[in-house]
């Protein structure tokens, strides 16, 4: 029985949102401020996600409830550096192992690149579990050291620190567990409040639409992006983004060394022609967005620069470029059971066996396998012979290889009937 | 991110009820047997729950879902007793006393009823709180002192044991904190589940419509109604619901002992007049249930068996029926501002006031104060002039009176129009 007390508390504000009440601005910040505080309770705060959820939250609201998560921690100073900021975030793929390429290679035009990023959950794989394949890497560094390494190198990925918009972390694992991902308002307000909170000056978006992405069609695709560029703009970021699709894998790797190889790949100037494609067309947008003009980003990667700059990022955390990724004990082929032209092979399916070899994570605290993941041998389009080889299971546990080949029943089609090309990037969102 | 793992684990159920998609026999068996068991944490179930309340259960989910909370605990087999078994439920409102007098009452018939009872919350009293404000009466008991009593005195009143439906008792404190209460396929489970394990093979259902009451209107209020009579036939309990008006308090007392001496009045065949109507309408219906023909329960009122029941019941639970009732040790009288005819005396606020005075609790775990509560002096339809007493405050804790009298800031209207009485029953719900 829930009566009006004195005052509205947390049981009328989860009535409120239930019932299609408006919450007010103070409100939410008490709420949010009360719920990292543990004062009020993850069974109180999943009630309210799951009908902030069903019910959804008004602009007004999703403004409010971003600026709490900011508030709930302390938010980057980068405006001393004597570079423009500009960042990307990608709302998560299979093989999007862009962020390797990109930071250094935007560094390398001119602009500095504050890329906090976060690990991998389920099947899609996280930009620091990637590099932290490579021996001596580390994903954790100081403010201070943020900043220097900005100043010296012009680009930083690592960990966003525990004092970033921590209502974000207490409410990501809830929501995990809780069946309350998958809220436009919640997804972009959780990427908005990190990446505001991270002090960049113009922010990329890469929001990956079809199979092996959150989300499935376009429109709910573009519903997210221009809700996330509104919020950005509020808070005065500066925010594009950019659709692309995610109906395959991107590039030939899905899996954390396996990913590192093919980024170096690209960073030589070589590597699969999408990967560069979708790599290239947002470095062009955070180059625009950063006021740098006349930079010759495909130019950067055939000549090096780019290469140079990936390679003192990471000697800068620790890491050694010249180290040999390390390789799976075991590679398993899967082959062609006719002959024809490829013309599926799910995204989905592949970043679930990825995830199943090794490669990712069910629950936030599970290890990873650097070498474990997906490699594929040929792509839609690609002519195939019976028996040849469309891609391999590399992994450290060859007992995994069965339930990974499971997850791929059925992802590979292969026909008689040519295949038609469909494009990479989908639609720009400018608000 | 939330992928299908290897079997349909509880974030897929509530994913499931949130796309409302329908949850299998199966699934709601694992479910809150694993939640019971504590595999389930609270903040995943009271996410479902959110999206139960949103998006509803089935017929079939309902039946399910009560069945496992039945087999979540054990069943009390009364089918040994030498009398048919009739219980009575209400859902709830201000000043109903009317197990106290119904239960000996018809037991005094012929019947055994066996009254498993809960405490109260919010602004709705508790039937165990109620009788505890009787010197030594204790309210637990075991099973087979549950069974002795039935056949020695005809009727008990006690509280459910803990094994009786344990998933009621988690769930019911949870929907308590997370905003999950007000949910018709939840609230007659946790109804239902309970007296279907109590054993009682006849159940009648006052289901209280109005302001002071759950249900605010009457057409949800038959949809509970004929939920729970559909969950009692089904598990072979012969089930009928009345609807009852709960605009204005039942009598004139709200508050444990002030009910309780109310009650003592009824049994010696006097009493407020709404309260004998309703107590005898429900008597009857229970006497149909279990078969009993040609009893007159307002005979035994007046012949005074009905009182000879009750003292054996208080005295055979260790209370003395002799003992003076406490009072309090604070009376406030709230006076008419003008002359005229009551229109309106609010249940809610009534209720409300009753609870800060120490009538109520907040949380399960508060303690009630026996004397404290509302005592009305005047009720919808009768003249008063300016200054007469309408109601009393009474409390143990005169610092409390203010809020009461906050609570009931328009809870009275005095006009100079007639009153047009309205019927206290309202309906009947057979299915």
């Amino acid at each position: 029985m829930t009566v009006a007390g004195d005052r509205r508390d947390v049981v009328e504000l989860i009535c409120a949102k239930r019932d299609r009440e408006p919450l007010g601005d103070e409100d939410i910040a008490w709420l949010l401020d009360a719920y990292v505080r543990g004062e009020v309770a993850d069974e109180q705060m999943s009630a309210l996600l799951m009908a902030i959820l069903l019910n959804g939250l008004s602009a007004r609201e999703l403004a409010a409830w971003t600026a709490a998560m900011i508030e709930s921690g302390e938010r980057l100073d980068l405006s001393g550096l004597s570079q423009p900021t500009v960042d990307k975030h990608s709302t998560g793929g299979v093989g999007d192992k862009v962020s390797l390429i990109l930071a250094p290679l935007v560094a390398a035009c001119g602009a500095a690149v504050p890329q906090l990023s976060g690990r991998g959950l389920g099947h899609t794989g996280g930009t620091l579990d990637k590099l932290e394949s490579i021996p001596g890497w580390r994903a954790t560094l100081s403010n201070k050291e943020i900043l220097d390494q900005l100043e010296s190198v012009g680009c930083v990925i690592c960990a966003a620190g525990s004092q970033l918009a921590p209502a974000d972390r207490k409410l990501y694992a809830l929501r995990d567990v809780t069946g309350t991902v998958e809220s436009i308002p919640l997804i972009a307000a959780s990427i908005m409040s990190k990446k505001i909170a991270e002090g960049t000056s113009g922010l990329v978006l890469d929001v990956k639409v079809g199979a092996g992405a959150f989300m499935k069609d376009l429109e709910r695709a573009r519903e997210l992006a221009s809700t996330m560029v509104r919020l950005g703009r509020d808070h005065g970021v500066r925010t594009v983004a950019v659709l692309t699709a995610m109906d395959v894998p991107l590039g030939l790797a899905a899996g954390n060394a396996l990913e590192v190889a093919e980024s170096l790949d690209v960073l030589s100037g070589k590597g699969p022609p999408d990967v560069v494609e979708v790599t290239l067309a947002l470095a062009s947008e955070m180059l625009e967005l950063a006021g740098i003009e006349g930079a010759d980003p495909a130019a950067r990667l055939a000549d090096g620069s780019a290469m140079r700059v990936y390679r003192d990022m990471i000697a800068a955390q620790g890491g050694d470029p010249d180290a040999p990724m390390p390789r799976a004990s075991f590679v398993h082929a899967v082959t062609a059971e006719r002959a024809g032209v490829i013309h599926r092979l799910d995204a989905l399916d592949v970043g679930i066996a990825a995830w199943r070899l090794g490669a990712g994570r069910a629950h936030k605290e599970d290890p990873v396998s650097a070498t474990a993941g997906v490699l594929l041998r040929a792509k839609p389009g690609d002519a195939v012979a019976v028996g040849q080889p469309i891609l391999e299971l590399h992994t450290e546990d060859d007992s995994s290889i069965p339930r990974a080949l499971a997850a791929l029943d059925g992802a590979i089609q292969v026909r008689d009937e040519p295949y038609a090309a469909t494009p990479l990037v989908l639609d720009r969102v400018l608000e």
